[in-house]
Parts: C-alpha cells; structure tokens; sequence
C-alpha cells in the first residue's frame, strides 16, 4: 500500500543524471556528518514572508507558474486546505510529491526573486548576489535549501496549526542562517528546521577535518577559502507513534591555491521511532529507495548501511532510529549529477515524512507509552550529544550559534536507571530492531 | 549563623598531617576526572546488610564501640529519629558530624568485618583478603569509600523515607563494583552512590592517559599492574529549591617495571543549585574550606578554581553550579597525609549537603520554578556527555557499566529553544553566578 505514496520523480535528474557511476563507493565508509554549525554574533527574529503553504502549489500548472503570495496564495490555500481535509494520508502525500515536482521544474526557470518569496525569510546571500550568479552552483544550492526548509516548514505548520519562529543570524566572519523553531506545538513537542550559508578562510587542518576522507587540499599560504551551506532539521513530534525524523543536506566548496574549486556534497534522512510499525518503515525507506536507485543501484543499499553505521549509539549497542540514508564526501559522477542526486533526496523529506504524520496523527497513547518515548528521548540525546560529528564540531567551534546546534534536542528527555522492557512487549520489540538493524525494502 | 553548621574536625588528620607542604599546587592545574567506570559483565541485587542508620552511631562513646547492627541498631536509631523530629538541619548536620568522626576513630581500630557490616552490600574484595592486607592503602581506601557510600545512602534514606536500590556488579577483568540508585522518591528523583574497585593490567598508553599529568609510565612488557577504585555521587532532589551535589573520591595504583608503586588520589564535591542561595553556597563551601584548611592552606583557594574551571559548559560560557572543590593526581606530600586528606573530604559530604535538604524539605514553588530546574538539568546532561572526562573515558572503553556511568543524568531534562530569563528575575540572578563564577567564603 505504501508503495503507491511514493511519486516524487525526478525527471529532469532521470534524464540527466544516467550516465554510469563508476565512483567506488566503499570508499565512502568512514561516516561523517557536518550541521555547518557555524558562528553567529548576532541574532534576531522576522516576519514571515508571505508565501503560499506548502500544498498549496498543487493546483497550479506545471511550467511557468510563479510563486503566489500574499492574499491569492492565502485563498488557494484554503481551498486546498478544505479539500485536505477530507484526503487521506496517502493523497496528501501525493500532492506533496506534485508540489516537488513544481519547485523542481521551477529551478529551471531561474527567477531568483519570485522562488525568493516563498521562503521563510530572505536568503542568507543578497537576492542581487543570487541574480548575479544563478548558474553557480553555490546559488544553486542556496536556493535548494531554502526552498526545502519552507516546503518543510509549511507542511508541518498545516499538520500542526503552529507557528515556527524565524530566527535569522550573522556570522561575523561570513554568511549566516535561518533557523526556524516550533516549540510545544499541537502535533509537534519540538521542531527545527535550519539553514545556513557560511564563508570565509579555512586552515588546511579545518578543511582536511571536514572532509571524511581527510583529503589534503593545499591553501595559498596555509588558507583556503571556502563556502559551506546546508539544511538541516529535526522533528520531535508529541504523539508517541509520530516518529522523530531528521534529515541534513549540505554543500562544501574550497578553493585550492592554484585556483581550482574542490567541491562535495552530504546528507541524508532518517527514522527514529519509538515502537516499530512495518508499513511506516516500508514507506519510508521504499521512498528512499526509489529516489535513490533513480540516480545510481548501489546509492540506497550502501548509504542504508552508512546510515546505520553512523547512528550508532557504540555505548548502548544500539541504533539511534532505524535508519534511512547517509551520506558524505559525494564528488562525482559529477557536480550536475551529484546535485541532482541531493535535490532528489532533499525533495523526498515531505514525502517520505508527512504521511506517517497524518496516519498516526489522532493515535491514541499511554502514559507508559509516553514514558518509553521519554526514554528514546534520552537516547536521542546521548547520540547527539557523544557520537554527532556535527554537534561535536559546533560544541567545539569558538562563536558557533549553540541554539541552532542544540535545537535537535528534544523538549524533554528521561533517563531512568536499568530501564530495560519486559520480553514479549511491543518495548522490547523496538528495542530487538535496534539492536539488530533489519532491511525494511 | 552556617558556619556553626561544620564541625567535622578531622582530629586525627590535624595531629599527623601537620608537615609543611612542600608540593607546588599550581601543578595540578590541568583538570582530569575519573569515575572508575571500569567494565562489569554480571550485576545483580543484593539485600541490604543489617546495619545502623547513618545518624544512629551518634549515640555511641567514640572509641572501641563496634558498629552496631541488627535489633539493637533499629532501636538506637529509632531513638535519634525521634530526637532529629524535633531538631533543625543544622542540629542534625552537627550529629552528622559526629557521625563522621566516630568512623575516622574506628578505622585506626582496624576491625575490619564489623567495619563492613554496615556497609550498603558486602565490599568488592573479599573480606578475608581485607583483613590480611588491612594496612595497606587500597585496602584503606576500599574501607572507606564503602563507609561513604553507606553514610551518604543512610543519610539520603532517611530524609526521602525511601531505599536505595543496590546493585553488586563483577568486572570480568578483575573487581567490580556496588551501585547504589533510588528513584522517583519523595525528594529525591534520582539518587545515585557509586563505588567501584577494579584492577588488572594497563597498558603504558592508558596509563598516561589516566593521569592528569600524563606522566609517563614504564610497565614490564609494556603492562603495568594497576588498581582504581573510588566512590562517586550524583544526587538530584525534586524540589527545586533543594541543589543537586555531586562528589567522587578516587584512589590509583600503578606498579612499574622495577616493582615500585606509583599512587595518587583524586577527587572534589561541587554543588549545582537551581536558585542561588547564598546562605546555603556559604555554608557548602565553608564546610570544605574548613576541611581543606586542617590539610594545607593553599588547598581550599587552589581546589575551588580548578573546580570553576573543570565544570565549566564552555559551550554555554557558563559552570555547571556553582563549584566547590576538585583536584586529582595528588601525590604528595606522602600517602599518609594525602589519604587523611581526601578522608576529610569524603567525611565533609554529609556535613556539606544534608543541612541543605533538611533547609529547603518543604519549601513550596511553582511550575516555573520547576521548569527552569528542568532547564538547568538539560544543561546538567550536557556538561556530563559532552565534557565530563571520566564519562567520556568510561562510554569509550569496551565492557563498561554504561548504567553505573550515566546514573548521573537526571531523571528527567529539558531543552527549550533560545531559553533567557527575564533580566531582574531569580533566574538571571542563577545565570549571572554560573557566568562569572564568585567566592563564597
């Protein structure tokens, strides 16, 4: 049944992006993850833009339509709401896959300003800077990360009745960010949805550290510049059968001293869910999978492998979640290729995530339920907080913005001592899969 | 009106330990903390010895008594119950106090089986092997960090009405441990008293590393002989009113290639409260100023900036409390007195922090009150995942008992976005010490 929630193709990528990937990936192994937790000095709050909802850009043509906003998009908005209303969570996971669609061909299109208007704020980069150098793929990359932070964004603030708090902050050595945070809503006890953009001079240590492959890249006089953007979010919902989800894609580019660019890509999504329901994970790992083996066979079943190798709680012996996918270091076939293959996975967060939303939206739960999810919760923040290579990065960066780190946290968490669930209980369930990590597709 | 509150005269400590010392403390200054979390592979409960309230020897002529136990014991201890009814905190610390004293009498007796009776499980190392070797330093230290975990369990019981859970652990490679865990009580959410004795063979690296100097070690083959033991404590009560203390006392033995043996001590209390009450951050840090004055003047000044630095969220920019004391690699000025010292200290944690309890057992607050505690526990959780070097030492090493490391962690934490109290408010009051760390005494 779940297969049929999944239509998010990417065409333009399918036609683009065939050529064979000769990249060996093992080589990918060593697992590294970046939240681009730069420095911030400055922080503060701004009005949303007015923008249609995320759905609201499934009733529009396929080419040519520009961002609504404002009082039209507020009307479409409505009107797709009401329909919303009687859909199940599969048809609202297919109009979901029609607003990809949209942006994707949209991208294409290139008018800066009008994608500009459906962000949640402006971008980190002056609109005139964007303009100038649409082609580059560091505009190109801005672009998508703001534009999935609001489809994101908006689809959990239709779920949830909320509102997220936009945060936008300066670093003041280059760039910034955007973090938008809804806290203690009604669907949703914490969730952060952050973009940042950040630039400036790399030591030849700091741009071999960030690097999993700790290549060397060579700097005119010890420097490197570089330009380093990505977004991430976490989602921690109330509902104990609502599962955490998180995903982060990113972009590095640094400059070597003879001029020439090195460039990479990372990311991934992932599970984390408190009891395990089958149909859930087929879904969600089968949306993975199809958007992946669009781009390259092995992509799925190595980052799969990568992913539960890099939410690896080493001390519990257990996962973080169930996993989904993860990736890094990603240079080749080629920079088109490599981007096509992110937008894909960046454009199947909404997908893969809102239908198991709206399935388990009015599930009925426990307080003993709700105390195994306290437990995860810990759990969760025990990964965060010892293993995340992101969060260690940031913790440890002078000046990092430390609320755009922490916000994966959860609003609460429980550590109960020798907490370990009854055999034969649906606990003990969760916590065998963790344990021993499973192949959902 | 605290300072009449310590009188744990170390009388004993104040006669022998009286030699000029010659050390140069500023050495010491680089901060390691070690829990002991060495591995266990069995655990298991066990009933709690018959023994005597931790007050109930009060009654008791200071010299030649034995430690009571059975039907006798309740009986003395139902006869000091009904007198501490009816006596303030500072009343019943002086009895702790005294309390205190008579077991520094009883370890010159030497009695080592009556000794062990009242300790919470029997210790680690057989009994018999105890007795043989009673004069040597790891046996005088198993003896006593056995009788502060039993007084501070007693003491705890005794105002939460509650029984700690206790757990007797085998580390595979040699020793083992007694974790002691009451939770969810009346005050206290989590409770948790520590001790751990292990031993085997180090390798030279992790011999360095477990120095805080790094001193470099030569082994036979490359193995030194070692053993490690200490007790460690982390207690977090409900009432938010009432501070959260942690302490560790610790204990190493090293032997080298040419059989000599290389020991030192390590340890601290330090104090996290949730409001600042000066009253109380007076009273704890005098009782260990006066401990640490009997041993050396410049102990007190030195302990208490190592341990500002040590606990100190460097992420946040602000202590994890507000300190107390915390020194490790103590190696001088001979064992004898080094011990004397760290028995002042382990014997000041009662005196320290009970009067407090007692102080603040009724205080009434809010739901704000406690969701700030909540706050301030999340930022508890952080300092201990992300920079507690013993911790981080104990989740790294293979075989640990991952549930005597994080018993430290609250029960329950909390992480709200962009959290700032108002300016002018008992909150920003908290803040402000935790950012500019004060003198108390």
């Amino acid at each position: 049944m779940a297969t049929i929630v999944f239509c998010t193709a990417n065409r333009t990528a399918q036609t683009t992006a065939r050529r064979c990937l000769t990249t060996h990936l093992t080589g990918l192994a060593s697992a590294r993850e970046s939240h681009l937790p730069f420095s911030s000095t400055h922080s503060h709050s701004v009005t949303l833009l007015p923008g249609t909802r995320w759905f609201s850009r499934a009733g529009r043509t396929r080419r040519g339509a520009l961002a609504l906003s404002g009082a039209a998009a507020v009307t479409a908005a409505a009107a797709v709401a009401g329909f919303l209303a009687n859909a199940n969570h599969f048809q609202r996971a297919e109009m979901a896959t029609r607003v990809s669609q949209a942006a994707e061909e949209e991208e294409q299109e290139g008018d800066i300003l009008a994608r500009c208007r459906r962000f949640m704020s402006p971008p980190v980069t002056d609109t005139s800077v964007l303009q100038q150098r649409k082609m580059e793929m560091r505009t190109r990359m801005e672009m998508l990360i703001m534009e999935t932070q609001a489809d994101f964004c908006r689809a959990l603030q239709e779920v949830d009745g909320g509102t997220f708090k936009v945060d936008r902050w300066d670093r003041k050595e280059g760039g910034g960010g955007i973090s938008c945070v809804m806290q203690d809503g009604k669907v949703f006890e914490k969730a952060g949805v952050n973009v940042s953009v950040v630039f400036g001079n790399l030591t030849e240590e700091a741009a071999k550290q960030m690097r999993s492959r700790g290549k060397v890249l060579k700097g005119k006089d010890g420097k490197l510049p570089f330009c380093a953007m990505g977004v991430s979010s976490v989602i921690h919902p109330k509902n104990p059968h609502i599962p955490t989800v998180h995903f982060n894609y990113r972009y590095f580019e640094v400059e070597e001293e003879d001029g020439t660019k090195q460039w990479w890509f990372g990311g991934g999504t992932d599970l984390t869910p408190v009891y395990i329901n089958k149909e859930d994970a087929f879904h969600f790992h089968n949306t993975l999978k199809e958007a992946c083996d669009k781009h390259h066979p092995q992509y799925y079943p190595d980052f799969k492998k990568w992913c539960d190798r890099y939410f690896y709680i080493r001390h519990r012996g257990e996962t973080r979640g169930i996993g989904g996918i993860f990736f890094d270091d990603l240079d080749s076939p080629s920079q088109e290729e490599a981007f096509n293959f992110v937008k894909s996975c960046a454009r199947t967060v909404v997908p893969c995530y809102l239908p198991i939303v709206y399935k388990h939206l009015n599930d009925s739960f426990t307080d003993e339920e709700k105390d195994w999810q306290q437990v995860r919760r810990g759990r969760y923040v025990e990964f965060n907080l010892v293993y995340d290579r992101g969060v260690k990065f940031g913790l440890a960066t002078p000046g990092s913005r430390i609320e755009s780190i922490l916000m994966s946290l959860p609003l609460t968490a429980r550590w109960e001592y020798m907490h370990e669930p009854a055999k034969g209980t649906i606990e003990a369930e969760m916590l065998e899969v963790l344990r021993n990590p499973k192949d959902w597709v």
